[in-house]
């Protein structure tokens, strides 16, 4: 299968992307090469897929359920009795929801971490984009937790030979506060052993940092640092509550940090995420939605502007979160974050590639693409997605969305009334 | 001219709606009304058409042109140069392409404060949509400016009857470091003598409070208060830095605040806008989204989300701005902020009505349907727009939409190359 997108936008000039097998193979003006698919890329621009870095796919299910609460009350009262019901197809079919949001907003890649990972990677597997899927570990100090998610870790990732390359294993171990020393240990050593990537959430809130002080003595980094958790393998996800010796740290490391803002902004997590110092120390960033229970979309596009707007704020200062920088942190991440050869529209990457419509007015004028994708577009701009070299959108229709629009709506439904 | 829309969501239930005129005339189940156009409403909901507090709808024409620099150097060196070369035409179709996008994103009403108010009129009315529209006044304390100013406005009001009734005209002094007493004096006579309402800008950044401290011995809004200008009829965009004693001031006067949450983070103008405060006290806010050269979009969806999210986060509170309000303040505020009788589906009310899809992934599971408009949804759910009992736009098209992003766009690189 190739693919031919002629006379497309790309960066600041037009030319033709000449796609085969999975790979973006040659890029240049007039390409004279024939393809199984032509694609006119007139008024459209070619963008990167997107990279969510952090979300919980299935939980598109539990959208708009539960809003304007304060963090615990709403996981206590509202999302975990929710979670204690929900079933393998209820996680299959949120997941397929998610995807097709992520498709429909441009977005190609993610990191996931969830419960019942079979059933997220079978409907990530099917809908076509790629994902760097995590199960999701608690064990919260009990002994026999912590051997059925050893257990499960081994089987699933045992399994792995049964998906496509676009699904990656990864460990997911949910939180320093739910997650023994010794489980955060075998999670290490398993990782390390697998060559596996690990992404965990981390000072998120205020109070997660002085309980870790309480609890280990320590700020979190430092607690993981202690028990041989850190590596360039590892991403954070939130690291709101960072000292600057944490962020040392980090970047000695070679660790990651996924930003979330619509999330921290709804559950009052927190604004100043350190942007401007992890950026200076080095440490990788990336961006994430969460999950749809707290930022309530999938859409990057949204979470780009969010970031960027939120750290101008914060910061007092409307000169950083550049919107190329931002850009960059949302697509170019990709390879860092999930060892993935995507986030670039270049010869040699996986065609991971989107096709933007010029022609609406979000977009007009169009004196800087960048500028106009990272503050005026929403994800509603994508109007093609191409995941893999396979086509997985054309005119922002994605086949078989209504059947997955109202099979995941129905689980929703059912699972509440449950 | 009848409108029907059969079996729609509204609120929580399915009913149908009757248009006759420019009216909602009846609400109800099973309507056995004869109307000149049915719609189908089934798989949509019926929402009121949004109300934009406060934009700059010609500067469409410099979205993307600069960003992310500190708001003088922005000005000084970007937005002034570019804005003295602009010219009549520019601002129509500026006008027209923001329209445009209010449109294509749910907005039917806006208030408008822009240079060369009957080019802005002109693409207002043939747009459909409705405008309360000012003539921005500068005086920079120039006598000659000023008189220049006000035969414009007697010239501009006494044109008002040859637009259509859902143009309003308005007084629309810059603020007040940029017009002078005298000037501020006038503009409130003129507005009292014909009934006009006015906004102006205020204390939009710290600068502007001890500038005024220094100049007129007071804060802003005691200042305006000393000079007479306060009334019911004034709205105040931006508004962060406002003190109790201000907050007490604009309660007892009636005087209502319009919140620009994009542009306030996009320029570091402030995070701390105090909803609550302001809300306690009787004061009537509303939310905008300022000119598309700083907030670079008109999605009031999008206003939405960032008003909630920001009030959350900078105020360490996730149950401050609860979706319902949020809702409300995009939307029935509108006629306290303009006199116009829209912002709610109700019989009797103008037949500003929006059809949102339901059947994307976006809005779905629709446990609340609010939380989703608010939170998970941008404009582009929108499918359906009616003004003025009149259909703008069907199944996401609006008449001639293809010529005025052409004409816009050409108008904006020949304004900068000029």
């Amino acid at each position: 299968m190739s693919i031919l997108i002629k006379k497309v936008q790309l960066n600041n000039s037009i030319c033709d992307i000449f796609i085969e097998g999975n790979t973006i193979k040659k890029i240049g003006v007039g390409l004279d090469l024939l393809a199984d698919k032509v694609i006119d890329g007139s008024k459209k621009a070619a963008v990167p897929g997107m990279t969510n870095g952090h979300t919980h796919a299935a939980m598109t299910l539990m959208r708009g359920y539960a809003d304007d609460m304060p963090l615990m009350p709403w996981l206590e009262k509202k999302i975990w009795p929710l979670e204690a019901k929900i079933t393998n197809d209820d996680v299959y079919w949120g997941a397929k929801l998610a995807c097709l949001e992520m498709i429909k907003s441009g977005t190609t890649l993610m990191v996931d971490m969830y419960h019942r990972f079979p059933f997220t990677a079978k409907a990530v597997d099917e809908m076509g984009i790629r994902g760097m899927l995590t199960h999701a570990g608690f064990d919260f100090n009990q002994r026999e937790l912590s051997e059925i998610y050893k257990s499960d870790i081994e089987q699933f990732f045992n399994s792995m030979p049964s998906y496509s390359d676009r699904i990656k294993f990864a460990m997911g171990p949910h939180a320093i506060y739910s997650v023994s020393t010794q489980l955060l240990k075998w999670i290490r050593d398993f990782a390390s052993n697998n060559h596996l990537r690990i992404q965990t959430h981390l000072s998120e809130t205020h109070y997660e940092v002085e309980n870790a002080k309480k609890v280990f003595g320590m700020r979190p980094v430092e607690y993981l640092k202690s028990i041989g958790f850190l590596g360039p393998d590892v991403s954070f996800a939130h690291g709101i509550y960072l000292s600057d010796d944490e962020i040392k740290i980090l970047a000695d490391y070679g660790c990651q940090v996924v930003h979330n803002p619509a999330s921290n902004m709804k559950l009052s997590s927190g604004a100043k995420f350190r942007y401007a110092d992890l950026k200076n120390a080095g440490v990788p960033i990336s961006i994430g939605t969460d999950g749809t229970s707290s930022g309530n979309n999938l859409d990057m596009y949204e979470a780009m502007k969010l970031a960027s707007l939120l750290g101008k704020v914060a910061w007092n200062d409307p000169t950083i979160w550049k919107a190329e920088d931002t850009f960059a942190i949302a697509t170019e991440v990709a390879e860092t974050l999930t060892g993935f050869k995507t986030g670039k529209i270049e010869e040699g990457f996986l065609a991971d590639v989107c096709l933007v419509d010029l022609n609406r007015p979000e977009m007009t004028p169009n004196f800087n693409l960048i500028s106009n994708l990272v503050y005026s577009a929403s994800g509603n701009v994508v109007d093609t997605v191409i995941c893999d070299g396979k086509v997985l959108m054309e005119n922002r229709y994605v086949p078989g969305e209504e059947e997955i629009i109202e099979k995941a709506g129905k689980a929703a439904f059912n699972l509440v009334n449950r």
